[in-house]
């Protein structure tokens, strides 16, 4: 985690007085880029600029010319950078400040996002690679998550029928809300492709009676999923595979994918379409659950190098690039992106509360890199940069309820 | 209404015998074509064809050779030219045989399918030729849409909150699931584009107390929407624009379009979406109700030639480019297929109740071709070769509901 080196090579070593005015003047624009925010940056001397335009709401402190010149090259990268490492200190309110930065215009950068899209786009996941990308993320150890997620451990959006509901609550309406959007008859066959800790493919298989199919490449999780489907007495009725969704095959009733397309990647849509296609019975009907956007951009190139390698959030028009080819139908598209930001807002919570003993475990800039991390994707769905989309999709030939007031508590009409 | 007279040319005059031959081979072929369906073909001859696979449902009864090749050659065109003309005749159930002729796969015309919806994509509709082809339509005479349409003469796909509610009732509860989908409130402006005969406006003004400016190119229908504002008293709060969609300016809190999408043209979508982009404050939302696909296909040239000239159904992805590139963020997308299908049995059950009247207006051939365009509609709807999406979308800015409870009777949470 080490600011690019090249940076530092055109600042002459012996001109203190110039470089500081040209150190004054490139922060100076760097508060113009971001559109004059209520922000003051305090620079390694104690010089302190801000925009004058408003009181500012928090002080960004820059320990060295390199931050500056990451922050002016490229801020979108260099400000996790910057700030994980210590570079970059945050005095005020860090959510605050991330959403002031979130809501500034970004019109200088659309042909460099542009480019760096089309390199997301076009990055192919060997089965070995998306293993790998996957491990790095979610095999931090069982123990790590237990700290700060739900008692199911669902690492994904929560439904929160009402701003107020605890998060243990949500994850569970959560699950109740998605089997509902599917109506799971008893006895039907469901595969669900990224089952996290297993908790949701447990859930269908208690409480709608339906058989489970549930893949994951990730080690720990898997290892954990199949010894809860076992301690639960479980275990015939669902069954954990260790391996890629790429690799799926059988029939099922019912497709079922939560907050697996993130991790899949552009270049693979068509191929998930295909596996979903090959899956699904002439009847048959599916879900997906994943984070995505109003219109198509890139990555945010420091969570995708540190915190998520290979991801990719789609737009809703490449979102359907996994569904149209095979004429499966749209029933039902919904945004929940509030309800991803309360759903962060507690695992901020719970994951600053047990901030030492995770410093203790991995080191200091592990934890500003997650709270860094947590507090952002609060952010972007709080503004409106990422949403949520849950899309419920069937075959033609699925006969879909008449209207979805019963997923609001009135009884189910069929067609 | 005449079959190409190019279709004959090849057919020798003077071979009777092997012309019959040939013919009984070009009916097989065309079962064939059609997946050897349960129907029984009479030629014009007395002779008849059958699959014999199942005992035919229905006869369909073909009136010379120019029937039998005008089906093979591009039967998309000439099922419905020769049964306007009363030259393919169908004894038995019209909409059971459309349903089979929907279901069956159409695997030899993809590429043709391809190229005539190219053609339809690229066409480019002029103020002018807009209302050309909307007036060729909707100003049939009022007196013809008030014979089979509701009281409320809403010509477009209806709510049924149960499947057995009135059409009366469900054309009144689709205004109000729009209503609170969009969360209209006291005060507010609204901009309908394509108002039809200004039942829907009348109904946000009078009910949701907001101010409504709508648009719409065919003057009989604006003409009857003046005179019921001015009637009812709503007149002051209610102003009905005659004219394109493309000349709406000013500032809206709301932009509604009902089945107006159909007639914009593919080519257009980025105009329409500007224009919404630009009628729509900081935090405006809207909501698209048309008819869409789940892939993309060619309108059936039938229906844009004698029914719907210059229209185009956009699957759910073509839709979007209307929003995506102004970053509109798509908060609900809802598929009304099946209560389209309800709502076009009402109306054609209404029609033929007024049949003979109608063809005393009109002549015999138009009964049929309306017959075929709300029969041929409902069957498309039933099989999901198309589909009716409600797409409600909003600015990043707008504070969404928290749930979409509200629309199913429970109180209105906000973010």
């Amino acid at each position: 985690m080490r600011v690019d080196p090249t940076l530092f090579r055109w600042a002459p070593a012996r001109a203190p007085q110039r470089l500081r005015a040209a150190e004054r003047w490139a922060a100076r624009q760097l508060l113009e880029a971001l559109d004059d925010p209520p922000l003051r940056l305090v620079l390694w001397n104690g010089e302190s600029v801000s925009s004058g335009a408003s009181p500012p709401v928090a002080t960004l402190r820059l320990r060295g010319p390199g931050v500056l010149l990451g922050l002016l090259a490229n801020p979108a990268l260099h400000f996790g950078e910057a700030y994980t490492q210590g570079r970059l200190e945050i005095e005020g309110d860090l959510q605050r400040v991330l959403e002031i930065l979130f809501d500034a215009p970004k019109n200088g950068n659309r042909l460099w996002d542009e480019l760096v899209r089309w390199r997301q786009i076009c990055a192919r996941h060997s089965l070995r690679r998306a293993r790998h990308d996957v491990q790095s993320h979610y095999d931090l150890g069982n123990e790590f998550y237990a700290l700060w997620l739900d008692r199911e451990m669902s690492y994904t959006c929560a439904y929160f029928p009402f701003p107020e509901a605890s998060l243990e609550d949500a994850q569970l309406a959560k699950f109740d809300h998605v089997c509902k959007k599917l109506r799971l008859r008893r006895g039907e066959r469901v595969v669900e492709a990224g089952c996290g800790w297993g908790a949701f493919a447990l859930h269908m298989a208690r409480h709608y009676g339906v058989s489970v199919t549930a893949f994951n490449i990730s080690r720990e999780q898997i290892q954990h999923a199949r010894e809860r489907a076992r301690r639960e007495g479980l275990d015939e009725r669902v069954e954990f595979v260790a391996d890629d969704y790429r690799n799926i095959c059988g029939k099922y009733d019912v497709f079922v994918s939560i907050g697996m397309l993130e991790h899949v990647g552009r270049a693979h849509y068509r191929e998930l379409g295909d596996v979903i296609d090959g899956a699904l019975t002439s009847a048959g009907r599916g879900l997906l659950h994943s984070i995505g956007r109003s219109r198509p951009r890139a990555m945010n190139p420091w969570i995708e190098r540190r915190i998520f390698p290979g991801a990719y959030i789609p737009s809703l028009r490449e979102l359907l690039l996994v569904l149209e080819p095979w004429n499966l139908s749209m029933l039902d598209v919904e945004d929940l992106r509030f309800h991803y930001a309360k759903t962060l807002e507690h695992w901020l919570e719970r994951f600053e509360k047990h901030a030492s003993r995770i410093e203790y475990r991995f080191d200091a800039s592990f934890v500003r890199a997650w709270r860094l991390y947590l507090a952002s994707s609060i952010a972007a769905f709080r503004c409106g940069s990422v949403q949520l989309f849950q899309v419920l999709f069937a075959r033609p030939g699925y006969p879909a309820a008449w209207t979805r007031s019963h997923l609001y508590g009135a009884p189910l009409a069929e067609v």
